[in-house]
């Protein structure tokens, strides 16, 4: 056998190890009740029809050529505007569309990280940020975030784990797989932190509109000081996750990011470009209304507080209510091993959901992530099952 | 300023040294004669309306869900059914849908190549075969391929250049840039070298339709006894480069690519996916009518024998007429810096080509490469500058 390069087996998936046993289940004609897929287009959620509309013009008019590298010109002034709109002063310069924010991880990672060199996310997190640093040869370090105190970063923490070896420090808000949304006020901490150790952060906002009381309120508007990339894209708020089309903006402070600009600059080329016709869906999704994002958010928040009332109601759970995004981060009371937690409730019940300690062994463990995008219907048999599986559970 | 990573800074992409210099003149408002893009849709090609309308319904049907990280099923299959007409033996499970074949190359690169380990690719070559193995610390050696041959490869170079560090030989068939189709004893030839050496063949198919005269002979029928990675997709024959949508196929030989394989679907499986509608725009492509490839090659079998014919007559200049792709890879007789030559002409007269020693720095000096995608009024005007150039040319 011909063996593969160190680097490749270093990717774990961890939220593999229960997809397997699922699928395995299903090829018994067992029905597996999925609460693991943040995908809002495999329940009853669709791409609002203007964008799907424009999209599909863009593909009649034969809109297949090679886009410029860092993306349609015009796409590139609708981030431009939509920033601003967040009080963010970027040009079309700033900006490279990538295919889905997965890509423009890539691309800043490989552009910051020489070996050995660390990078500060949040524990529990979204698991990119830990997989593709590490493809990178350099190391992610999880901060604490706090479930007392809502899922929020402990600053403290990230204080002490900063070294010199540290490039950069990245935020997720709103959050995966917590579901929180930070105060401005934590912001602004972190935002000294980077500022004091001079390195940059990374703002995922892939959830931005996705709040369920709050206004966003945009980092880089925070942290004036502070050099930022932004991360967003179509696949959540505009709900097209399969069409891979998201963007990295970058908010330079001095010219500090200069070189890393380069950086992703000369990766973004040899890569060509994100497919072109969806970025002109993206386009009339940032021009066109905007309505059906209440119409989503009024449809997640009944199906979180079904989940919260559910929750509440069974010995030995808990869960902070999220304030955006659409995963709830499920507490189990002195479990010992979430994993196996997960994987027997999938063998008993049928219930299929994500183990805590993928997104994090150390701040992630005794807990599970379930989506609130099932309608209630799914969800009130899904958590019938999880009741009974409590109720009958032994030493896990 | 904060120093981006050594790694991203060895990506070079010298076709990008013209581009800028030729954008310059156009901000002053002087047009200048695009012979350097290999994107059809930029001159007078569409995509075809059948391949159009079924991703233009897969769209509006909000197929803008994740698909599976291999790829949709039913486009698996259809890859499969179109490998058989080639007589090559795979499965559904051998396959993975790319972003294009670009990341197919970072997907196996990467799997295959530890630091310092080596893969053979053809001198001159299309560029991302000597980016990526750089991009992912492996070294890749340009082997000859034999401008009075045809631009065949020279197996003794090849045996020459392998050493025990090589994981594997690319095949780009037929070739970008210089158009050439290699005759089976050739392949049989390349496969002979591998198997002694034990080690893998990359085929890079993507002008598979694309050919003058000949019916494309699969190097994996050929070389049933060797493990072959096999790339193609839409871009080219299928008239959508700006669709992303690209496959590799496994054509493993006793499980020897069994860890390599493993390597490449860790990775697949972290980047989630290629877009999910435009999936469904190549099934239609893959199973609809095939007439308009022959439309295609008959425009440009004029283009290329206009193009042919204008190289005859002019002093200083030759080439070897391609047998398939649309790219004609024109020598410049006792040419000392094909770099200059090429800033020189498009400063002088405007015409915009790519220098040889951008595809190889060895075995493509002294040339340029145009396409023979535009229409003969505009290759007219070109050759018609051209000419003047080489008539006044001075000493470079």
């Amino acid at each position: 056998m011909i063996p593969a390069s160190i680097r490749s087996k270093r990717i774990e998936y961890a939220i593999r190890d229960v997809v397997v046993p699922a699928k395995e289940l299903e090829k018994k004609g067992i029905e597996v009740l999925k609460l693991n897929i943040g995908d809002p287009i495999k329940y009853d959620f669709k791409t609002p029809e203007h964008i799907r509309k424009a999209a599909a013009e863009a593909v009649m008019n034969s809109r297949s050529e090679y886009s410029p590298s860092e993306g349609l010109l015009e796409l590139r002034e609708a981030i431009v505007d939509k920033e601003k709109g967040y009080g963010v002063d970027i040009t079309t310069d700033d900006i490279v569309v990538t295919t889905g924010v997965t890509e423009a991880l890539m691309l800043i990672f490989a552009a910051a990280l020489d070996p050995g060199q660390e990078i500060l996310v949040p524990g529990p997190t979204y698991p990119p940020y830990i997989t593709y640093p590490t493809f990178y040869d350099g190391i992610p370090k999880t901060y604490r975030t706090v479930e007392e105190d809502g899922w929020h970063p402990d600053p403290d923490d990230i204080r002490k784990k900063i070294s010199r070896k540290t490039k950069a420090i990245a935020v997720i808000n709103p959050n995966n797989p917590t579901g929180a949304y930070y105060d401005e006020r934590i912001i602004r901490e972190i935002a000294d932190i980077a500022a004091e150790n001079d390195i940059f952060m990374i703002s995922d906002e892939i959830y931005d509109k996705m709040l369920y009381d709050n206004e966003f309120v945009s980092p880089a508007k925070i942290a004036k000081d502070v050099p930022m990339i932004i991360l967003n894209g179509i696949s959540k708020v505009y709900l097209a996750p399969g069409w891979r089309i998201g963007y990295l903006a970058i908010r330079d402070v001095d010219g500090k990011l200069e070189d890393i600009r380069d950086g992703i600059m000369r990766q973004a080329r040899a890569r060509l470009c994100a497919n072109t016709p969806l970025q002109l869906g993206y386009l009339a999704a940032l021009k066109g209304p905007q309505d059906h994002i209440k119409k989503t958010m009024d449809k997640l928040r009944e199906r979180r507080d079904y989940v919260a009332k559910r929750v509440a109601e069974i010995d030995g759970l808990s869960v902070v209510p999220p304030k955006g995004a659409f995963y709830m981060f499920i507490k189990v009371d002195g479990c010992r091993d979430d994993k196996k937690f997960v994987l027997e409730l999938l063998r008993e019940k049928h219930v299929l959901t994500v183990h805590g300690s993928g997104f994090c062994p150390i701040y992630g463990k005794g807990h599970f992530r379930i989506v609130n995008l099932p309608p209630v219907e799914y969800l009130e048999e899904a958590f019938n099952r999880i009741e009974e599986f409590m109720k009958e559970r032994k030493n896990i």
